[in-house]
């Protein structure tokens, strides 16, 4: 059943050739497929959830931890909640075949791109099942065809997803090739995907920060990551404060677990005493643990019911995925813009304040994927922004920034006019 | 006088504090430096001239071959081309700080993305000087800072023009880290600078096919890499034959030696008897050495004064780079769309055809940085394409394709206006 090494070549060849064909396919087909796997998933629900279960039963007694059991268990409400997230997909526009920048040339030529698909794609991701459908159906919908590589925790998983999503690639007429998954746990495997650079045009590595850096040191071809949020608010001493403490709460509890939370407030000292203990008080409530510089140490400890600690150096530039927040005090907002610039990661940060000259200056300099005044960086997320639907979130600056979504795994070619143009 | 392994970190950090001064500079304060650096040129033109007249002997000495040492060598009129190339560099629109894709989301939230230079770029490239103060003024006027490292034949060239440039932003008061140059030879310095993804944001590899690889394989950063163009022009059964003719001539006589030189043609075999020998007529005065498969070879075999070699498997996918041709008789548009997709290098391809179905087939269903109906080839360039300048044609699909300008070399971040917003 395990991919074995010498596979690998043929379904890269068999992923690239799948892409000549989805290139060119109309959406309408696209989303026929799309359809057939939102209602094949309902349908296979008994047999996914009897590989998930096993896939639970082996990760239990290796000793996963709750969290993560909890990540990769499927039930029949995340099944219909994956099936209701492709026909999501089915509604959104088809970026492949979009025709812009056009201009004539002085010499008559008629010159503008026309956006393609990227063309094979590999996805290398960890634990939870539903990635597996969401890129999939990511990828089909943007003409890509892709090289899934999940984790071993939730291998017979996926392999029961792939075979509905192949199921509907066959019952609408679209090559298998166009969606293909590694079997086996096998690390070389790996390895030698990375090395595939011919028949791999981009790879999308989903996961921990040890993953991510493995595959940017290793891929031969294009990486597109992120991941890793650091995300820093910071509260001018010109604030709205009753807005600070709402956005401040929002962003480190609403979802504590995910990149785009609060890990470190910044106060601006003139109204430190003022606001650290309300906004303190909030966290508290939702028992949030706070890591604090001196100066906040100094002005909370009077505050009853909070749990206090000493920040310690590696507080600053973490990033918790947790109910902790680490909290510093700075003495301006050249501070604050310091503090981001050496311990953020570039994914989100945010300003709150009332003063035009001191958000203006955050928006410019702050060098993020997303910047926000007086919002709560919860909101950097594909369907928030707009995009419908993420396959991730890139905190690097080339091809794509912030979260990515279906135009963020197109390419372009420029398209020429012309009635017998020549070059004087 | 050369730089030492150990100063490379120092290059790097310089070069990255240097950026976040530069991605805010006004455009203002980028084009009084780029003005200085042309009129700098000028007024340095004995000092350059005499350190690239050493770097001419030693060649010469060498053995490098008239070609190479053509490219190499520097005049005052050569020198004049180059400040007038950066002065076009001042005219042309900054692309940084543009504010595009702005929507007011329903909860208010104002979100867009806003135009942000790269941060630092390395460029590694060969022989000709010019690239030097090319890059160099291209990555100013875009905000980014660059580390430039230049090929070993004109390494005293590359100090001297670097002089110019760096005396140039002392007068206008921008960090002499925007531009630096590597000193020396040494091949290690490469293999380090590949590694400093911490300070480099991308790398530009511009020379042969052995530089660009050798990059790709080596650095930790993202690589945004072309130079090889292996260029069909395919003439359909439909094609206005005198149009035909002037394309295929222009695309291979014009400038035979750069990537977006005609390579093969592939002609129809319906038309090939009356179009192959006007076609190798028209070449043949220019000299052109054609390399022929066995029914071209037997059509053109009465044409006199030709020079006719029958053709090699390695002739298909060759870039010549020099006044020769392959010629290939094709059944049918799908023989040639599969000949293009097994040997082209995904740079620049043509047909010339009267026929509307196949010139948007052959639009839709090759794969490259530029496709053209009915022109020739040579015009897959920065300034041909309104771009005003170029920094090289990409031929990879992210990040960017075809010919680079300015906005290629730029990211963005997502910026929001909020008032209070949190995640429900």
């Amino acid at each position: 059943m395990a991919t074995e090494i010498n596979e690998l070549a043929d379904k890269g060849k068999t992923a690239r050739e799948a892409s000549y064909r989805l290139a060119g396919l109309p959406t309408e087909t696209k989303n026929r497929a799309l359809k057939e796997i939102a209602s094949g998933l309902i349908k296979d629900t008994p047999a996914i959830l009897d590989a998930n279960r096993r896939d639970y039963d082996e990760a239990k007694k290796a000793g996963l931890d709750p969290a993560m059991l909890d990540r990769l268990m499927l039930d029949e409400k995340r099944i219909r909640a994956i099936a209701a997230d492709v026909s999501t997909i089915v509604g959104l526009p088809d970026p492949v075949g979009e025709v812009f920048d056009m201009r004539t040339m002085p010499n008559g030529l008629l010159i503008g791109k026309k956006r393609v698909p990227m063309g094979v794609i590999a996805a290398i991701y960890e634990s939870r099942p539903n990635v597996t459908i969401d890129i999939a159906a990511l990828c089909l919908k943007s003409g890509n065809a892709v090289i899934l590589r999940g984790g071993k925790e939730t291998m017979r998983s996926n392999v029961a997803l792939a075979k509905t999503v192949t199921k509907a690639l066959n019952d609408t007429g679209i090559p298998a090739g166009a969606v293909q998954l590694i079997e086996g746990t096998d690390r070389t495997l790996v390895n030698e995907l990375l090395k595939m650079r011919d028949v791999i045009d981009m790879v999308i590595p989903r996961g921990g920060a040890g993953l991510i850096k493995f595959v940017r040191e290793n891929a031969a071809m294009p990486v597109v990551a992120g991941g890793i949020g650091v995300c820093h608010t910071f509260i001018d001493r010109r604030a709205d404060q009753e807005k600070a403490v709402a956005i401040v709460y929002n962003a480190k509890v609403q979802r504590p677990t995910v990149c785009n939370a609060l890990d470190t407030v910044l106060i601006h000292k003139e109204i430190a005493g003022e606001y650290l203990p309300k906004m303190a008080a909030e966290l508290g409530r939702a028992g949030v643990e706070l890591r604090c510089d001196e100066t906040s140490l100094a002005i909370l400890k009077k505050t009853p019911g909070l749990k206090l600690v000493p920040a310690s150096p590696e507080d600053w530039g973490k990033e918790f995925l947790a109910l902790i927040a680490a909290i510093r005090v700075v003495d301006s907002l050249d501070e604050a813009l310091e503090h981001i610039r050496r311990y953020g990661s570039g994914h989100s940060e945010a300003i709150v304040t009332e003063d035009y000259t001191s958000a203006m200056r955050f928006l410019n300099e702050v060098d993020a994927a997303a910047v926000y005044v007086n919002a709560s960086t919860r909101f950097t997320d594909g369907s928030q922004f707009g995009l419908g639907a993420e396959l991730g979130i890139s905190t690097q600056k080339m091809h794509a920034r912030g979260p990515m979504g279906l135009k963020e795994i197109t390419s372009y070619k420029w398209i020429i006019f012309g009635s017998g143009q020549v070059r004087p």
